[in-house]
């Protein structure tokens, strides 16, 4: 632990977890259609046979050879004999063969030996015999096999995110489930002596856990599934259970609390005990967020992140959201991002990366303004309710002037 | 239904259906924190106790009466007797008096009797002595209970939706439920004798069902609970069966197929059958989805689209969608809209409300460009998932012409 005494940069910690950790997807699973939608496909999708299946009529009328209509008009119809009728859903029984027609409704399979359809109304019938007033060339009001997707074709591919649009192709190609990403797991516990689960009588000297809740949704925001395990107090053996638990059912672990410099701080020492490499990084020149700590064990992140609520939540975006949407596959989203003008002159904390909460508004001339969020009380929930993102100032950056555009770095979309 | 022979316009219809169900929560439901993400507030939330709710320490130090530090300079240290350790979590047991210290932690509460906490490194400890080398003023280093919140103070509001933020404010008041407005429950079912399930084998003359699944998806993206029911023949009883289970589990049905003007057409007899006032709306002047149907049986909503998957979803995002958000409260999306310049000149349908399905790209000067999607083939679901939205061209209106700017109402953000 000794190498720890020194902060790792911003920009070191980050390398630092990228050499230890490439976030991959986690396996492949089967889920059926119903639960398929916003899943990451996990698989090259081929039709495996054409759309439609069969040539398909698109109008009610009567199924011919076209060439027995040639030349046929008002005062000269063509006449053919009727030989009965395809409904939809219906396998063509009776073919079309010179001189004779079938009647068929829009989307019915096409008969055998026709290859036009003629509209109901340009047709009458009389008996067993049907007058043609309109020639048809081949193929008219037919929709032909594969016309909309031919079999052997790609259709989705790997890595797409499915909406009710995708998904209406794998249902038309007869598939009932599909290959998809799997989701990662995550952990998440919450540790201090000061903090009881909300639902309780508070105790006196104590405070409701936040972080459990705020990090849970954070992580089902990312794309990740939240294992939510509770509040542990800062105890050696209570620790090393808790993360083993931890460890044993999700991909990845989030605890909060525990890791700044009291006398009380076990969370790097528990992290170092359960396996190696254990700790990576515990420090981080960073404002919020220096006491971040991240350990490695057993192939899988540890993230400990401050008590604070508002530093948690930012480095949870900052560090852990990439990676879990590296891990569930989903393309992180560009509209996380949108560009603001500042409203006052902000200062980076010296020597370290700032991230600023702001909130977004518009001015008179419509022009999107972030203001920062006051965070004089470091542990405020309010500041973290009243943002809607952050400003990232370089460690050797001045400061933001008023009115300079920057970026800001949305929590939701 | 002979009131029906007219087709009703795009308002009309809208009219109609606003007349006959004004769309409304469908009532609360107490929620756990875990499962409160992505919900919507049913409640205003009043803190029921201070955040913090004790005077903490913010910094590791020793709680005093700033007045016994007045004065106090690095030659001239205050002197203390020390009384004790308040860690966090625990009660205060000891108070401070005149002439008189307790050791503190950041975050412990501040002992009774003292206003004020000298930070560790300007005071030293000599056996049970303190000397405080620098004065502190009244309430130095300390975060008062309620700076956060106030008890009193309304937090959240009603018709909120709750991202990981607000969920941790609902903790940090130790809530560990709250009420939020019940989901819809939409029930999805396909009608056709040519259709059959995915997963199974394609018989001949059938298609695979591509509307239960697509719709069940668009439903779920509206913020509703999709109640899938499977795909049921053009028969009255088996329609009317079919229909009662949907109307008796969901708060409104979707239905598509078996509404265009075959003789196999029951679906508007069975809707007509089942309840008043039954059929609303019979066909509409729009392009696509002129068959659309609309019901309305024991105060529930019935939307029978049509059978072509690109029209059912269509006409379900124009009619069926904002519906759904307003039953659950969801604030349509204005995110759901993207301005784009036309790539080609549009026509509407002869005295039609057009929708015309685009896909979106941009062009070399980076402007955002909707382009048609070939749409010939009136039941291709390849059209359905190359586009990203669709163009309104009103029944009176001639074109829109190429480099048009225009609002793309988008199927997905």
């Amino acid at each position: 632990m000794e190498m720890f005494r020194k902060l790792f940069t911003f920009d070191e910690a980050r390398q630092i977890i990228h050499q230890h950790f490439k976030p991959k997807p986690l396996g492949v699973e089967e889920i059926t259609l119903l639960g398929a939608c916003n899943r990451v496909l996990a698989e090259d999708i081929t039709a495996t046979l054409d759309i439609p299946p069969f040539n398909r009529s698109t109008v009610d009328g009567y199924a011919v050879k076209a060439e027995d209509t040639f030349g046929a008009d008002e005062n000269n119809p063509a006449r053919l004999k009727l030989r009965g009728t395809v409904n939809v859903g219906e396998p063509t029984k009776t073919a079309v063969t010179c001189g004779t027609t079938v009647e068929i409704v829009t989307g019915a399979p096409i008969p055998e030996g026709a290859d036009a359809v003629v509209m109901a109304e340009y047709a009458e019938r009389k008996d067993n015999d049907l007058y043609v007033y309109n020639a048809v060339a081949k193929d008219e009001n037919i929709m032909k096999a594969g016309a909309d997707i031919k079999k052997g074709e790609k259709v989705l591919k790997t890595g797409q995110l499915l909406s009710s649009r995708e998904i209406g192709v794998l249902a038309a190609l007869g598939m009932a489930k599909a290959k998809f990403y799997r989701i990662p797991h995550v952990a998440v516990l919450s540790t201090g002596a000061e903090i009881t689960e909300p639902g309780r009588k508070l105790p006196p000297g104590k405070i409701y856990d936040i972080n459990a809740y705020s990090l849970s949704a954070a992580v089902l925001e990312s794309g990740g599934k939240p294992v939510y395990l509770g509040v542990f107090p800062d105890d050696m053996t209570e620790l090393q259970k808790a993360l083993k638990q931890a460890l044993a059912s999700a991909d990845m672990v989030i605890t909060s609390g525990g890791v700044s410099v009291g006398p009380k701080d076990v969370m790097p020492k528990a992290l170092d005990s359960l396996g190696k490499p254990g700790v990576i990084v515990c420090g981080i020149a960073i404002k919020p967020g220096k006491p971040t700590t991240v350990a490695l064990i057993n192939k899988k992140l540890v993230f400990s992140l401050p008590g604070h609520p508002t530093s948690a939540l930012l480095v949870f975006h900052l560090l852990a959201r990439p990676i879990i949407e590296r891990m569930a596959e989903i393309k992180a989203k560009k509209n996380l991002r949108v560009k603001a003008f500042v409203a006052m002159r902000m200062f980076p904390a010296k020597g370290r990366r700032t991230f600023i909460m702001v909130r977004l508004k518009r001015d008179k001339s419509n022009r999107l303004i972030a203001e920062p969020v006051p965070t004089g009380l470091s542990g405020a929930i309010t500041t973290l309710a009243k943002a809607d993102g952050f400003v990232e100032i370089a460690e050797n950056q001045q400061y933001i002037d008023v009115n300079e555009q920057i970026e800001v770095h949305l929590f939701n979309r």
